[in-house]
């Protein structure tokens, strides 16, 4: 393809973007095929000979467009929002203008220093202490593809950091700590890294919250049994309900366990940081005081399009101590000195894509006030959406909202039900699975389910840049709409059919 | 940004693009910029109101574009690689037109179905055995970020097997082999996993291959030392000279240790696989006979803008057993059967990116016979490059060119130097030095200098789309000339200075 060819593709792909958003609210937002539907229709080797463009660019539409669950759709409410916004796009389309690694300076210096100023940027935006910021020249901020890759990340550096300062200690001793809310990514840190991990319970009266007594009792315990309690993950925000560690707790705990790195996975619910109101909620302030390391993503709720995950620590040695594979005689006065970095050396891979230009783009054309717009009007339409759960006699809120996310429940009213007292706990159970799985079938909207405590529930985040009020009034309707049939039908549901959202 | 503000500036970026790519071959493939250039004309902060597009879409062309190192260049010979194509491109842009993170099946079935197609069209375009394809239903191909990221997942996968099979072994006495010669992403995985790493030994007369004696020799001298060897990295192409490890002996020793994963490294070199004339030097058959897991990465020498690496493995079941937090009884049957899979279980973090879609458009648009004939090209311009150094007297071949990689370095002829004897080996490496940062400086081509055993040379590797003989012959050229300079002034060379490409 040469350059006019491209221009003209190009053009082409825009204007077809362009039509797929004027035409994605008609679109469902969970595609109806079946697995297997697009490998049946592929050949099994690429062509001999070279295929003309436009036919490729057609199949793009015929094939895989009816294929992609749509998660920029104003009704997709599931898991938690993966960012979309048109800025995101053009960033993603001149850093592929131009590919590079960009694993040091020197191999294409624009990448290295624009992701250290929009690193910064982001620290202030969310009120970040400077110690965090790269010009601190002593801690600093990178992005990693995902908080996985974060939280591993950091994992590392907290196991390099703890067996340099412990010699003796044996690998199989090692402890990380996380709780039943946090996010897989803790257990599958220590998977890849072969170290133990121990689950810490939180109760539904904290709602759901690591408290610091939980944490110490496991601490002094483990200490006792000479286990070395090297990491935690805290969560500001989790998945399942958005729960928010009590930071201000395990932080004192831990000035006892100075060798317990204390990450904090602000994945999700970061990016409230940007509004003032929302920075005490948040824990800013237990964040700036304890935190070794802390990571929130914009390809989340933050209007960068996937992937851009944010990760500051509070020294970066400590990153590079454990990363770095550059010999002694190849470290550079100026990388030492913080005037660049050799981001290869805090992250897990080697080459590393473009990723802070489309940060810039978003944070540009928005702007703080922009950014701030988009996060209240999202905490504004779930509070909406729970104001209607709350107000009706059929459904509960399983936990209070946060921020925009609400965790409910059908909660049949055992008169209309034409029974003489509520349902039990594993009747209501099934009720809701059949609910939920009658909403899903409908493919209009989509939600998630995520059980907390034995309680089956059912997740609604809102974080589309397209939702609005009218999308959330369609919403309930159909909400209510199945939860009135599954009532009615009083139907129970077989569980061997659950991933299959077959229809009923 | 509304759907019209976005195709007109998605307009503007498409014919901006090509404006750069007219443009190009005008401008230094290595930036004139120094550190520091770009964050001193950056705010600190992101703006409180948002701007106008054009206002930032114009500040691209003005602060980044010229702080880029064009690894697309003509004139780009260091490193490997970094493939640029319209159609990579293409595939980014749409695939960031609607940004999921595909972690699943369900969150996006073309995302999962095109990965698995596209690594079964791979497989039988590089000649891979049927247990590699996905279609086989126990091995199998996913897309990595990196080749890092590659070695890091087998590495842990196979530790995971090494220590269901050994229970008792601790992680202490682990060990993984690389050679001098492995890329450092053998050590960094040692690093991140906190596991012992053996770097073993090759030889100038073996053109830096590992040996099957070298190897036997280390496996029974650590068997004896009660060590654990359990993973071992091959290489097909290495980065220092494009050496290819003895896979046929090392396969031989290795049925005495069934216990040590063997990874093939094809990184660069792996694409050569789509020529059947090359199949045998890049040991096709020792792969598929031998290899429990082999990688490539499109990104480099393939045509697919970064990010594409690629890695397949003999049985799936050692990454999923080693790298899955599903809980027993979410595992679906259809993904358990190989209808579908989760890739999410394949590697490090959770969610991925759609970069099935630009391998799809590359495959089809150059089909099998443009994919060859870019790789005939560019190792024919390569042998170009090697018989042009070859026939003159003061410059020689340091190992002998492989595929599009000449690694070699001035020998100055006493008589031009006017001397009676031959400049020592620290003489000619200075002399070297001087040369490099020569050609370096002028900043027209971009060369990237080695060590091997203690030699100072220069490394040409050809791959840019858009490089072709007139190129080369400036290139020579060029050489020549800095060449000539550095001998005639019988400079010697400040050490201090070389990260700083200052010009004499």
């Amino acid at each position: 393809m040469d350059v006019e060819a491209f221009r003209k593709a190009g053009y082409q792909a825009i204007d077809r973007i362009c039509d797929f958003y004027y035409s994605l609210q008609e679109r469902p937002v969970v595609p109806p095929v079946q697995p297997g539907y697009l490998l049946k229709q592929l050949p099994d080797a690429p062509p001999e000979e070279g295929e003309d463009w436009n036919v490729i660019a057609d199949d793009y539409q015929k094939l895989i467009l009816p294929g992609l669950t749509f998660w920029q759709h104003p009704n997709f409410y599931a898991y938690f929002p993966t960012a979309c916004t048109f800025e995101g796009m053009l960033g993603d389309l001149y850093s592929t203008s131009t590919p590079n690694p960009g694993f040091n300076w020197t191999s294409s210096p624009a990448c290295t220093e624009l992701e250290m100023a929009m690193m910064d940027w982001c620290a202030r935006l969310f009120g970040l202490a400077d110690h965090f910021l790269n010009s601190s020249g002593t801690g600093g901020g990178v992005i990693q593809t995902t908080s996985s890759d974060s939280a591993l990340v950091v994992t590392v550096a907290a196991r390099s950091q703890y067996t340099r300062r412990h010699p003796d200690a044996k690998l199989e001793d090692l402890l990380l700590y996380v709780t039943t809310q946090t996010h897989s990514l803790g257990v599958k840190a220590s998977l890849v890294l072969g170290l133990q991990c121990r689950v810490l319970d939180v109760k539904p009266e904290d709602e759901y919250a690591l408290r610091g007594e939980t944490l110490r009792a496991a601490l002094e315990e483990d200490v006792a049994r000479r286990k070395r309690p090297f990491f935690l993950i805290g969560t500001v925000g989790t998945t399942s309900s958005g729960a928010i560690d009590r930071l201000d707790e395990i932080g004192e705990v831990l000035k006892d366990y100075p060798d317990v790195w204390l990450h904090v996975d602000a994945a999700w619910a970061g990016v409230t940081l940007a509004c003032p109101e929302y920075r005490d909620v948040s824990r800013l302030k237990d964040i700036n005081t304890y935190a070794t390391s802390v990571g929130t993503n914009l390809h989340k709720w933050g209007l960068v399009n996937f992937d851009a995950a944010l990760l500051w620590v509070r020294s970066r040695t400590d990153l590079t101590d454990a990363l770095d594979v550059t010999p002694e005689f190849l470290r550079t006065k100026q990388s030492e000195a913080g005037a660049v970095i050799d981001y290869r050396n805090w992250h897990l891979g080697l080459g590393r894509r473009f990723r802070s230009l489309k940060v810039w783009f978003v944070l540009r054309s928005y702007g703080v006030k922009g950014f701030q717009a988009y996060i209240r009007r999202c905490i504004e339409l779930n509070e909406y959406f729970a104001s209607l759960v709350k107000t009706s006699p059929s459904f509960a809120l399983v936990t209070q909202p946060s921020f925009a996310l609400t965790v409910f429940r059908v909660v049949a009213d055992p008169t209309a039900l034409g029974l003489p007292a509520p349902l039990g706990p594993d009747a209501l159970n099934d009720l809701n699975r059949a609910f939920y799985a009658r909403v899903s079938a409908r493919g209009e909207i989509f939600l998630t389910q995520t059980q907390l405590n034995g309680t089956f529930c059912v997740r609604l985040a809102v974080g589309a840049e397209r939702t609005r009020k009218e999308h959330i009034d369609r919403a309930w309707a159909l909400i209510q709409e199945e939860a009135g049939i599954a009532v009615t039908l009083r139907e129970t549901f077989d569980p061997s059919n659950e991933r299959l959202r077959k229809r009923y």
